[in-house]
């Protein structure tokens, strides 16, 4: 990292599996527009609930990522 | 939500196999007493450990729900 | 718990699969050289990201073990 | 408040007008089936946007009342 | 504690003597209607000063009660 | 919110009038240039003093957005 | 803000109308006898229930000054 | 409280014996100057150890006062 | 404590008696393999219930010891 | 700051140096992108170790910035 | 600190060079009207940036002082 | 990182002369008898005064080290 500026971006992915699903996602889906992704910090997990059962998980995190030359 | 009032009330899950299964557990043994549950926000993961390896998940959390006219 | 001293220990442990298999690595490894490990607290959910996608999660957490007499 | 024991609950409350009035509808609603709430506390202050405009502001917060004899 | 569900309630107690009385005033009062608490957790500690000296102190906790079949 | 993923930004909004105010000039100043905002979070209140008075207050929020397609 | 040296100092307003009243009024009545107050940083807002109703809003908040030479 | 204004004072207090000593020394050491003292908020208990036994009890708390007309 | 440097150990102690009898239990028992202990930071005070009253308290708290030379 | 609406951003910095050099990097190497920074507001400061030495100061902070017209 | 009774007071420091600089000079600005100052500890560290570099280092922090007798 | 377990161990170093070298003292000390130190968290900056100047910086950090086959 020695001489390297990093950014970070709040993102919130969602799954109807699992927490680890929607982590997945939202890392995934944050690659396809910014690249250097190199990790990611949980800020909150919550989810809605449907018919008394879990409806979907959702993760807010933030990513860290290179900002290139 | 526009005009609706919500309650919030706070329970612990638990689950020998995963933290998802934890959080499943608490909203579905909520549902059975609580109507018009909405969402969950996760508040602490912690578990017991039995034999050296994890005995079981704890998931403390928050459940949101409508309250009834 | 009655007139017991417990201490706590920070550790972090990772996995290539999923949240609580990085809680199961860290407890397992501790206990091989703790003794008497009761309880386990997360405290912060993060991971690297390998070519756009999740390459390991880690979790920071806290174990809980009772000093010997 | 000498000897006597309180209760906290979170309610969360709405409005399309403003903070003090999703706080107000809040408390109110909460009266029609608690008595004697003496003190309430904000957690959080959050809303909805609806076409680039904020739709409702939507108050988290801690309601205290005396539990009676 | 393996696959019960358990609730936390939020309440505080006050004593003109000490915290620990606080505490236990608290716990007492919620045993006469709430069955099997376990546990409680200290939130804030403060007091009324009253002519220039403690009048009262007060104990906001968490009381967590399994929640019965 | 089903498998959508969300992006949060934070941003900070001033009204010599009202928190509410501050907060909607934020909101409506984001949408100019942000679309599909859904929810904002407000972070914290803060303000000027101008001669003794509340010059303007200054509000922190995230607002929360749907990544398009 | 070059090289001053400020003061915080924490106040708690309050108001029977609304929240943006209750930090006027702090900020005013701090003013009589503080001078340079330059911002303030709002810490918590909560409020006293009168009859099911909200009896008047309190806003603790820090006030900054610039210490005169 | 109605319409007066607070101001918040932050101390610590110290005693050989107990916490709740600690808190009341604190309390009355601050009533010699600063009058209208109505509550306190605990921030901190900490201490110092000596020859491996508790040394004195240390509670840092914030005052809350009145502001005289 | 100039130039030397210090480590933070946490710890649990527990009393069926008091808050501070559960603090000096832990300092004591710590002192027995760890030297130069000078000063403790409280973290958490909760505790277990038994039949409807407080069965012990536990406190959760750092000790500060210097590293010797 | 009257009626412009800000942004914050958050990025970190590292330097082999100093906290103060690795602060002023991320400033420098945000504002060759982003225009009108008014503020930082440090939020971190970890480093990585390289043969039992620091090996580079790493500072997380979010940078304010005015929004254009 | 035996049973002595301690105040915090809160300022805020500024310095063109660094961090170091501006916890000094608040320091010695406090000094010169406040008697026996003990100890610092830092709140917040921040600053202003002008013309894409750091302006100036701004550090809010606690300075603890002895209240004579 | 891949499939490591980590240690965090939480110390205090201490320097007259700046934060950087306070934190490279401890990084120094704790080298002498960890191995394996990777990185360090820093979580809070004080110092003690001495004749109204700076006396000497205190920074409490935690270090992350890698824990050996």
């Amino acid at each position: 990292m020695s001489d390297h500026v990093y950014r970070l971006s709040e993102i919130v992915g969602s799954s109807t599996t699992s927490v680890d699903d929607a982590i997945r996602t939202a890392v995934r889906k944050a690659s396809e527009t910014v690249r250097n992704i190199e990790w990611f910090q949980t800020q909150e997990i919550r989810g809605q609930v449907v018919d008394g059962d879990v409806g979907y998980f959702q993760v807010t995190m933030k990513i860290g990522f290179r900002v290139d030359e």
